[in-house]
């Protein structure tokens, strides 16, 4: 390979010669080797970077601190980052320093080299036309711009993968809620059965669980919205100019599409992170739902002779390599798999939230990590399994009557007309002789087989509830 | 111990003569002998169960399908729960059915016994002039009665408690952002020398912490404020009057003061507990700030010879059994106990509510156990360490001048002026040979004396931030 | 309320004057108000300290720094406290200074106080007889002492109730292997039918996973052996006499019947407290486990007619308020509660083992409440549900034979003969038609008749697994 | 893209024309499109299943089941696979089916395929001469095959891996207690001033804690090492000839150098993965020990003015972005938020444990992918901690004989002369007025100014402990 010498503060190292990275990316790769390729530092992290660089070098121009020449190159190198033409220019891990510093790093220096070469330059030149802290880094700490691209990459992710994904699912659900409005089936509480509703009255719940849970995930993106880049070092602004912290994040807002604003609070900004953890608790919140969704569904698909079976879900793929003609419900398990890791997900982030000191939180790339991972996950899964399964479910009547036509809690309906401890008695007659309610009620002499007709009624049974 | 004879749908059983209630709870008492009496449901429960059951009592006979002076004796028997009375009433501990059915039924035989002995009756007679299922569970069922309990006194706790208490701390420490305004100290990142700010900036970021962690814990109440009251077993409404839902969530409003409403959709409110998830989540964000606050709190005034010791904190008790004069962070501990044990709560709530099946959830008890613990816990340890530390911290002037005086982050202030490159040759230089910076700058030739009188000002780095 | 002065190094407190505890107690008692009663300072620990305290003496003793009378008053107070005579004497809750000092010194107050009064003192006397930190105290710090308490009560609950209550239910769980091993069934997986095994299997399972979790529980009782008693202060045992740390472990175990020893390194044992954690998590192990079996029973046991109702549960109450007659797998829920909350401490647990700092751990009192709650939760719960409902179970034989019949799995015995695809053929031809698999496969002409007899036999397809 | 037909049992589909992969590989591939690239089965299950399927081919040919040919063909492939030149053929993603059903169909494909083309087929050939279900999966299922490629590949790493790694910090670390042995410094109990002990005492409860983890890591390969291949669909090995499971784990303890056995119960081992619960425990444990030391780690070496600053750690590379000359603890914060992941690796794979039914676990890939994420990322994260700063720890003797001098806690050496309450007004005295110990003493009159030398002395504070 052939190579080059970089410097920095520290004296001089190797770096690849084709690459636009220098001295202190080269140090963090050979002083991190930790966790191999599949745990870069998220893309959307790098992407969020040139967003945010771009703004400052535009903010840095307006107020008078940097030259027009040197903000739109480096402006020119953000947006080909944004453009994802330089990708395999950030080739460090999550697992550096908690700062993001290196990161941080890694973007000055490659945007300082492309905007050199751009200009004209070449990479082995001693002398840069763009430096990577005294102009791209400019107005910025990597204590004030990292928590800023973790706040635009989640923020973007959650706004244009996450809830769009979660909301179209939520939409297929609700189609459901209708087409099966008046399917009756038997209820079950505590895996027994109960007394009937309707199969649309179980999917207006998870619809319900859906809707709570995306106001309570929209709940959190104020707190997202909020950007620490202008308190620089600790919080203060050190070596800002006047008026930088407002005008970088309207710039921010307009360049990203969303309604960015500056933390009205910057110390807190760079030292706590709760609002990741506020947006991941949403996040497991939607996961525990997903979970009871998912485990419901595939219950009630089960079977397809020995278990529930009152739905049927769409088929795949062949489901087992031994059993032929197995089906499983495998977008369920996908689904509640991911579940599981938002919620392991999110004890990583409250762990990382809870252990900052003094000025600076240090659990920085871990924390967007798992809430880029989280959000992510959700939002496919929710993705794939309204493809896969949700929009293909439909109910197996067949079976759906036949358990609802047995079922011993219709007794239910008796109460308000003969007592509690009555109904208990056809119930407890009907189970121990395998009889149906209606021959226990008779034999009982507690109501005449007319009354059973009029009172028994499944479909009477499943309320008016709006 | 005397004893009489009480029987329900299985059969007759033994319970203490002069105890209230029935059978259903004397069997859950024999059944569940699980943790022992310091894990009894909480009184929380019984007492949001009284307010329920007068307000079903009320709205069942306002509906028509309850006496007057069945419904008025009902309602008599309940205010004596809410003013304590009955305490010694409910024995039952939380680790019982996961509907939470047996509590319901431990409050309707104690109000029917009650009631009947108020009537004039004996507990040993037979029939009893008020039905715990036939009356007092009247439009009802456990299903739909321990989640409005649950809501009801989560709510209550959260509104009444937990905010009051953290937005009293919240206060205390605002009261010294604006005393040590002008406090100007070193900064740390990464537990290293940093530049500086002042001791108000640090205490801003707690205050911002707790702002954000107050609305987010406010966002949830809405969801919190629904009840499920109305849905009976599976959600459906059955067994109710025409009009019950709305009625009776009314009527709770009134009785408790908080604007309870009934809960758009029933099947979730019974199957689900995404709302017990969410204000956890809430609680855990809170937690995970004043586990960050508690930790600097304690570290800035550790010492008191070789810590950073830059704050004082009230001596409330010896410290040590052995080590004499010792004065220890003592409230810092317990806040950040409750800290670790609010975190732990949160994921067995998670636990538990993604768990629920079909039409009901039946790890009611535990999760509002851990939400009620967490609440409680939360608020006393905020009132506890504001009042026995917070509103005492003093900065130790002595020493937060001479850590300033003699820290190597002032050379940041000189970046716009001779570059970061010649600003790190002085730092490395000033460190490596213990000298100050003023000597370093000087002897490296990069700037004058006036320069550095005029450029490296403690209290001109630590910015006009609002 | 009657009162007396007491005194410590900070000054003088009002303390009732029927109680032994002095002044330290008071003070932690007024500073310390949070979470009420029910979050006492578990007295497994308090009974924990009884024995190392009168192990303590002795050995001070024996040692030549404690006087014989004074070491004998010592030990008679110690033997009150571990019969329980002065329960009501240890006030303090969990949430105190995270060393445990305040309860060490509640212990030390308490023994001297007491042994004053023995030795014909008064309370109010201004000299006492026995000072709790010079002679009660003698030898040890609470950062030696509360540790020590912590492994004492967690040793001997675990060994004594947690470990025998899930040994004696796996070993009803292990009756039914036997009883049902001829009961061939339906399996599922994916919630999907699939082969057949025996009832006797699935429970071998359940067997099998207690085994593992128990021997992980074993594992950690070294670990947890280990007494941190000699290291006093931070570790180096200043102020102890020569060859006291090994004495007094030999003490304690004589004392408490347990293989208790001094643990090689003290610095571990105060600054870290590891055991808990790893004790913790094997109890979380067991919680997984038992999570699991009690999900598979209640599922088993669901219907009555419309779920799988494979086994019959016994019946212990009536299981709902409203739907008569219905009977809830209610010990499965206590059980799958316990074993949310369980997990939940673990994270607890974790997250005060992970924050000690220096020489002291301070998440003392957390740590071990969590551990002793899920060490006691996890064994009543075993027992509760071994007593009420595993031994009772019994199976469904008309159901099981029946799912066993029509289930399209059986199909799977086929692919040695005529290869996994044409067997897919014929599973999919029936499932299709709802035919059965004979009248598929010899439609499709795949085989006849007598080699279906001969080849599909359920009780031929369930092993012989040793 | 050029592109081939396949067919499974549901049907055919197109396939990149130049890819081993099958027709279940590719509808898989379609229908799972969650998490990207990063989230790829891991490569080392892939490995692993290259080792099985090469001893089930074997076994199966020993066994009289499968022909010599055809062994050795499917033999040759898996050593192509583990030797990693099949690597780009395994394109599917962790969030799948919950039986990893598709990655062992996965492997099955493209074993055949390549096989085929070996034998000198071509992959559009319509007959392969290897067929993926009744050959490469003869005498297996997925729900066997799967759990056994999670204990190969687990067991592997942590042997091969995090184990070595870890050993080699502590041996760092032992080495570290040696040399610091002699440095005597003060305490900190509570992050507060206390008794002193040395250097080395304090990195010797490192390696204690380092021991232990390790301990606790080993004690979990028991259950690690028991494979579940031989169970086939449910555990009653139905399909597979005698002596199958023996056999065949034998081979794999061959091919793979590890002491695997044939786990004794098959139904826990597909139905439960309670052996990865366990490992993962244990790697929480070390997850623990190691936040603790790495937190230490960045504390003492604070500063380098304001800090505590007892020891000094290598400089890697520039510390800030914006202060010149900044050192900072990277290589501890790499390692804590590594800490923090595993943390949240377990509660994930604790909620995947917890929620198997029946027959079948279905949260595998999340399992093992977590857990294969703790192992490597502590082993590298340990590895790179030890490498880059552990080793380079030294003393700051300079500060640590000043910090040590002025302690008021030497005090304590006092206790035995003059009792606790004397001792304590010493140290409050020189508190209070900022004197020493010695002219608070002499002041007070409690001891004489020889007594004081001969008493207080740091060296003989630290005790003798082995």
């Amino acid at each position: 390979m052939s190579i080059r010498i970089e410097k920095d503060t520290m004296g001089t190292i190797e770096v690849p010669a084709d690459k636009y990275w220098g001295a202190q990316t080269q140090r963090s790769k050979e002083n991190f080797d930790i966790g191999g390729e599949s745990m870069k530092m998220p893309i959307e992290i790098i992407r969020a970077f040139a967003i945010l660089k771009k703004a400052a070098a535009s903010t840095n121009h307006e107020l008078g601190v940097l030259s027009e020449d040197t903000a739109d190159i480096i402006c020119k190198v953000c947006d080909e980052i944004s453009n994802g033409a330089l990708d395999d220019q950030f080739p460090l891990v999550v697992w550096q320093t908690g700062s993001g510093t290196q990161s941080n790093m890694n973007v000055n220096e490659v945007v300082a080299n492309r905007a050199h070469v751009l200009l004209g330059g070449k990479l082995d030149d001693e002398q840069k036309k763009v430096h990577p802290n005294d102009d791209v880094n400019k107005s910025q700490s990597s204590n004030d711009t990292f928590p800023t691209a973790m706040h635009i990459a989640a923020y973007k992710m959650i706004v244009e993968q996450t809830i769009p994904k979660i909301e179209s699912l939520r939409n297929v659900l609700q189609e459901k809620v209708e087409a099966f409005a008046d399917v009756v089936k038997i209820g079950r509480t505590h895996f027994m059965d109960a007394t009937p509703l309707t199969l649309g009255h179980e999917f207006s719940g998870y619809v319900s669980q859906l809707d709570h849970g995306l106001k309570a995930l929209r709940n959190t993106l104020d707190h997202l919205s909020e950007l620490a880049l202008g308190g620089t070092a600790v919080g203060t602004g050190l070596n800002t100019p006047n008026g930088y912290a407002d005008l970088v994040a309207k710039k921010i807002a307009e360049f990203s599409g969303h309604p960015f604003v500056s933390a009205e609070n910057k110390f807190e900004a760079l030292a706590a992170h709760d609002a990741i953890v506020e947006t991941s608790g949403a996040l497991k919140q939607l996961a525990v739902s997903l979970m009871k969704i998912g485990n419901d569904i595939r219950m009630l698909s089960s079977g397809p002779r020995s278990g529930i079976g009152e739905i049927i879900i769409p088929e795949n793929e062949p489901g087992s390599s031994i059993m032929p003609g197995k089906v499983n419900p495998t977008q369920c398990e996908a689904l509640t798999m991911v579940c599981a890791q938002v919620i392991g997900n999110d004890t990583a982030i409250s762990v990382g939230g809870m252990t900052g000191h003094f000025e600076l939180n240090v659990f920085k790339p871990m924390m967007i990590y798992n809430l880029l991972t989280s959000a992510r996950l959700l939002g496919d899964a929710s993705q794939s399994f309204e493809r896969n399964c949700a929009v293909g479910i439909e109910p197996n009547y067949a079976t759906i009557e036949d358990k609802l036509e047995k079922s011993l809690m219709l007794v239910t309906a008796l109460n308000p007309h003969i007592g509690y401890e009555n109904a208990a008695k056809i119930a407890k007659k009907a189970h121990k002789e395998g009889s149906t309610l209606r021959d226990a009620a008779i034999e009982l002499g507690l109501l005449t087989n007319e009354q059973f007709n009029e009172w028994v009624v499944p479909k009477n049974m499943i309320g008016s509830l709006k």
